[in-house]
């Protein structure tokens, strides 16, 4: 059996263009021999759709398309398509999250998704009621004397010989077994982080050798808002060896042969981090822009590394001719940042302009001078400089119509060492799940692996926000290394301070650290969106009280 | 039997704090001659404890609490204690929500939820393995000879003869109605939106009725950032008649004897909309300043109703010396706001600040002379103006100290008629979720019923931004009945543009009124959170994509 997998880049909510597009490469997977095509999860919809699901016209229209395509790829192959349908029942969530077999111009049977991720950025018991129990030939296709096994994405993730632990009771594969499928497929929809497709190809892997069958997986590709789908949707022999990997973080159509497979089906990939970072956040900060309608970005430059890789990507996403970089220099800021700023964006192709702010600063000194009178300078001053240079950002990006991008990596958000609607202003957040001491990496990778454009000087002078005079960011945080060895426990790995201190660190410094995390969580709460690629990121997958004592 | 209801205003995450308030509350309620107390939902850690509950050593934490707590209280009257526990097997989520029957110094039984609500602002599926199923007298306690169901919150809404549509297949009182439970106690976390008190009270009246047994309803009260919980504990005679009530918005301890009510057992309350309101305006704005550890706030005054409510609503919820007003008049400000502004903060005895914007605003004007040259003026000229003021107002507030609240109604936020950075700058955003037509009631109501504080000029005077001359809300929106009677069919009930359009409004006025609703997703993306009064509010429980086609 060939089976061709749609690996396809929706626009969620984008109902008629998703459509569009699985017709067309339905199409494509034909030209190739595909005896059945596969797409990735909620194709219709594009994954995920959250609260789109609570208006039961959208979910209508979304059921409706289903079956026009059908009936429009009545003489093509037939198709296993993710869509989803209400719920009709009175009991329980208002819809299901299905797979529709699409054969002779009509769908003639549907598969629900069993297990439904909620924790992290996934929500779906908000909005799906999982497959029923006591139904167990419900994920069975039959098909040219084929048993198929139809799983959706998590549906896959539950093997209690893999995982230590687990996340549900039930095992849909488990479930199916006893009907003896000659092949599983899964239509997911699974967002990067870091070295994911390594765990999802071992883990699939194991799974296609236990139950001794091939196992095809078809994953979304593109950016939606803070998720990045990476693909690399691919094919498992029954004794669990890759016999098929699609193109990373771009669409495509693959046909693999269960029977026959050929070495060439598995492509080329680097899994390496910087490498995978770097094509997650060009792609991200693509879809991102494009999804919401721009075409040009706008980044503030300081002369610093952050913002110095926050350009770089945007020019790989973009295109250099649509990237402007904006110098802002105040009376603290070294002519050296300056100089790096423009030897950068000149490298880069980039255009500038400058903005020097003294003549502000000025007038909001002379506003403020009879109510600061005798108070000591504070970090008030400072802030008061970041958000000029947000109101010049946002000034430009509103009369333009281009997005500000911020440049805020994830060590600074983590501990407040940024300024609420100064530099924190902006549409999207490129590297705010990039620790200081990963942007270093990057930064260097970039220059080794795909231009040297970013100025030696920028990459080893110490980092500063140039907010006052001889200002240092390790004045008043620690080395980035051990600060971010800290936060990785406190944050990805929920270690809590005292966890921290018995794992080795120094007290003091943990207390420091997690007291400035805590309070810091204000700010996160209005943060612009910014691109996942930790198993734990700020954003919409990470939900903490606000006014609150956390003492952990 | 005499049950005391321990109906206390937790600080979420404060362990300590939390258990120490229980301890007093148990004693006060065993001098009323409770022969058991009942607490709230998660008193222990305060509800809801949201991301606090994926670190371990927190969950460790807590349950040890409720150990040293039943152990504190081993000679008071038993206790029916709100926390948590881990769960310890290694399938599904990681945390039990439980109430621990605290007796003789020890946890002597240990009851789990069965039914999360994962909707709206809850999101219990992510952290929370329910109560499994097969294992009937898992909810029942006999206690003195009785039997008791205890149900925890959601587990008493889901009855089948009360509902027409169920979130849930199962139904924990009718598992426990095998056991002919001699009474029925809930513990509660539900928090506030208008109106919800009446359903409360119809819907357990029924369930006491419909299982011919007393019911005892134990609410937390307070707001937890942008929930309010209006307490109003209760309990039910087994003819399903209100037989007690505690006073809303503050902390009680009630006992209510169950075999001989006492009439004044149900306190006086009202439900009105603006009563209601205001009430919790109040109360979350209190709760969420000093939680956060603030003491005092700013509120910038523009001349319109809305900062005028906030600023009163400040004045109520930490006293009238606790609230500076700040003026920041430009030359396109009418004498009039000023005029206002002043006649309000002198009416409600608020300190004020003027501090002209035309100097700064001549500063941006200069720095943006050559990109913007040629160029005609538009609302980037305006949102300069906005964001100047939000700057002033932030520099005071780091200056000070003290909590920037911002002004902006749910009529704004829906369509973007604010500006990011600008006015939307602040931590606590009082009136979110109070359309423009309620503001206007709130108003008058409190002139009304509180003090006759808010110059009539400020609730008569056409809406205006004054960001341009001549300017009035109206010249780019729709009446505000109109707005506001699309903005709840589309927000509130999930209605469609086309089913909006079936309901009778006008075409183009509902295309223009979505289509701002669509492009101001990214400003509620940051905005910040605000005090939830609808069933359906921006902030947590709103989970829209951003870069997506919605054409809903």
């Amino acid at each position: 059996m060939k089976i061709g997998v749609l690996q396809l880049n929706p626009v969620v909510g984008d109902i008629d263009g998703n459509c569009a597009a699985v017709r067309e490469a339905v199409g494509r997977a034909a030209a190739l021999g595909a005896d059945l095509c596969l797409t990735s999860e909620l194709a219709v919809t594009g994954y995920p759709p959250r609260d789109l699901l609570l208006y039961d016209g959208f979910v209508t229209r979304a059921r409706r398309a289903a079956d026009d395509l059908a009936r429009d790829l009545r003489d093509g192959p037939p198709l296993l398509l993710g869509g989803v349908e209400a719920n009709p029942c009175g009991v329980g969530k208002p819809v299901f999250n299905c797979a529709f077999w699409c054969q002779g111009g009509e769908i003639r049977q549907v598969f629900r998704k069993t297990l439904l991720p909620t924790y992290d950025v996934f929500d779906e018991e908000r909005y799906f009621e999982p497959a029923p129990t006591g139904d167990p030939g419900a994920n069975i296709l039959r098909f040219n004397g084929q048993t198929i096994a139809v799983t959706i994405c998590e549906d896959a993730w539950n093997d209690k010989d893999y995982w230590e632990t687990r996340g549900y009771v039930r095992d849909p594969l488990e479930e199916a077994s006893v009907h003896a499928p000659d092949v599983i497929v899964n239509l997911s929809a699974s967002p990067l982080f870091l070295g994911k497709q390594s765990l999802r190809e071992d883990m699939l892997g194991a799974v296609a050798r236990k139950y001794r069958v091939p196992l095809v997986y078809a994953n979304q590709t593109g950016g939606n808002d803070d998720l990045v789908f990476d693909g690399r949707s691919c094919a498992f022999g029954p004794d669990g060896t890759l016999t098929g990997r699609a193109p990373g973080f771009a669409p495509a159509v693959a046909v693999y042969d269960l029977e026959s497979p050929v070495p060439d089906a598995v492509a080329a990939d680097d899994f390496r981090r910087e490498a995978e970072t770097w094509r997650a956040l060009v792609l991200g900060t693509r879809d991102y822009v494009r999804k919401s309608g721009f075409s040009s970005v706008l980044v503030g430059l300081s002369g610093g590394i952050d913002s110095a890789v926050t350009a770089a990507v945007a020019a790989e996403a973009l295109g250099p001719e649509n990237v402007t970089c904006v110098l802002m220099p105040s009376p603290y800021s070294s002519q050296g940042s300056v100089d790096d700023s423009l030897a950068l964006a000149d490298n880069l192709g980039l255009a500038t302009l400058t903005l020097p702010i003294a003549p502000i600063m000025d007038a909001y000194g002379a506003a403020l001078a009879e109510p600061f009178a005798g108070l000591a300078p504070d970090t008030t001053e400072e802030n008061i400089q970041s958000r000029i240079r947000g109101n010049l950002l946002m000034a430009l990006s509103n009369k333009r119509g281009s997005l500000l991008l911020t440049t805020g990596n994830k060590s600074e958000l983590a501990v407040g060492y940024c300024t609420i609607y100064g530099d924190m202003s902006g549409g999207f957040a490129v590297i705010s799940d990039v620790d200081k001491t990963g942007v270093f990496a990057l930064a260097r990778w970039y220059n080794d692996h795909i231009r040297p454009g970013i100025p030696e000087a920028i990459i080893t002078k110490p980092p500063s926000a140039e907010l006052r005079p001889d200002q240092m960011d390790q004045d008043s945080l620690p080395p980035y290394d051990v600060l971010d060895a800290i936060l990785a426990l406190h944050i990805e790995h929920h270690r809590s301070g005292r966890q921290i201190i018995e794992a080795g660190h120094d007290p003091q410094t943990v207390d420091h650290v997690l007291r400035l995390v805590r309070s810091a969580e204000f700010k996160r709460r209005q943060a612009a969106p910014g691109i996942k690629l930790t198993p734990r990121s700020f954003g919409t997958g990470w939900r903490m009280p606000l006014a609150c004592r956390r003492d952990i």
